[in-house]
């Protein structure tokens, strides 16, 4: 395993992480600038962010600083009542593949979705069932797309409480049995020079819990782990979305699940992504940032 | 499946979804007054209501009104940090036996209980494989006791979100796996007159996101099937705790799950397990027992 405690070379920071600053809205331009002056070599962008400081500005900030990207968030949101509302996720997704491939992201995170409408408090349907054959199906057609743009998919099972309004995709048992549906050859090991078009992108706040977690990381093996997330889950938590921890601060025992997705021969970034409504976006990022870089060095 | 729409002869209220009438504490006598002036066979009692109530009484009181119970709540929370807290532990679930057996109640629930100290914020370490193994012994032990009462015990997989304070059991896969280790000759099957001394209590919002949730019900099968607890999933959900839904209101598909459940041969309660501070727990519990028999008759 390696050893994260002399510097934060492998750190990469989500930008949702710090999305406020203060509670107010940072732009991703201070965002990436405070992260470069802190010599934080990785970043993972939120298409929002991207889309409100423009994707050429963005890309070209990228590229100026010498910034690599972790990963870009996020497609997915795959299921929908009607052909058009499908057609509409297809469409979206594809450019999500190819903002990512302009940025130079080494994969696109998929969160999934679940139930159309859940999200918005009115659920169309309760067919679960549904809600996952839809998924399986915009994956398969986007990874068509994803192929031609070189750009790997990375599906992110997201933890079982968001399974209604977020993604129904919720183990990295199930993340892993649609990558072996949709992409059995494991492209990735017949070429190293191809990148891997489908694998996962494992966060411990999603997974932690799971009794099945080391087991499935050695499945996925190097090929499918694509990313790698990490913040904390805290007793109590208090809200189901917005009350993510910084590293250290709850239960889940980073360097050991770490340790099981290196033991794999991962060695791409630690990427921080916390959504922290009352406590982390409260406070100013440049205090966010430097917590960050001093977990990662300790208790990562 | 059995026809619930003509009548509530299979409709059990857990007591905790009448714990509170208006915000204010409802004692067992009443709760159970209520339930049998409705009609309603059979309860589910917490220890805490039966304590306050007296054991005796309560006993007395089923007896009289020939109310059956679906379960006894709870037995539980294994893990500790010295012996001296997994002997409390392991002494407290004997009593949690006895009690279940003076009330005639077919089964006692397990909630297994998750990091020590988690569930008052404070958790004395991380490492939920050693809660597991704690479970796994204390489960172990107290099945002598159980099968010397005659008392099946239920294994209650609880959402994944409750891994680290309340039971680090959360996937009914997961529940079985338990079962089949300390029980493999599943002794129910063995004869019919003897209980299952060990099986597991399906609570679909627990469960319901589980893609692999038929196929474990299958594995089940009726004899680990010991009880069957319903609400619903609330999108939002805005308490981790305390905001489950009334049948009806969430996007549970329940009959789908009860099929699944009767298919197996489980003809048992279907027993309404509501925890709601902010909505349920705040009207007259005459109402929210009117609701649970509307909707057990047009939803579940």
């Amino acid at each position: 395993m390696r050893d994260f405690s002399q510097d934060h070379r492998w750190l990469s920071i989500n930008t949702a992480t710090v999305r406020k600053s203060k509670g107010v809205d940072l732009p991703l331009p201070e965002i990436i600038e405070a992260c470069v002056r802190r010599g934080i070599r990785a970043i993972s962008p939120w298409r929002d962010q991207v889309q409100a400081a423009g994707l050429a500005n963005i890309s070209r900030l990228v590229r100026t600083h010498g910034l690599e990207l972790s990963g870009y968030c996020r497609g997915g949101m795959f299921p929908a009542t009607d052909a058009a509302g499908l057609k509409a996720a297809r469409d979206d997704n594809r450019r999500a593949v190819d903002e990512a491939a302009e940025l130079g992201a080494p994969c696109l995170v998929l969160v999934v979705g679940g139930l159309p409408g859940a999200l918005q408090g009115k659920p169309a349907h309760k067919d679960i069932a549904l809600a996952r054959s839809q998924v399986h199906d915009g994956i398969a057609e986007l990874l068509e797309h994803a192929r031609q743009a070189r750009m790997p998919l990375a599906i992110e099972p997201l933890h079982p409480m968001y399974a209604a309004d977020r993604a129904c995709v919720n183990t990295l048992e199930q993340a892993l049995d649609l990558c072996d549906q949709l992409d059995p050859g494991r492209t990735a090991g017949e070429s190293a020079r191809t990148p891997a078009p489908l694998g996962v992108a494992l966060d411990i706040y999603h997974t932690w819990w799971d009794p099945k977690l080391q087991r499935q990381i050695e499945r996925a093996g190097k090929e499918r782990l694509l990313a790698f997330h990490v913040c904390d889950w805290l007793t109590p938590t208090v809200d189901l979305l917005n009350d993510r921890g910084m590293m250290g601060d709850g239960v889940i025992d980073i360097p050991r699940i770490r340790g099981w997705v290196e033991a794999q021969g991962f060695a791409g970034y630690s990427e921080v992504e916390i959504f922290s409504t009352g406590q982390w976006w409260q406070r100013p990022h440049e205090e966010v940032l430097d917590t960050c870089i001093a977990r990662h060095r300790t208790v990562v």
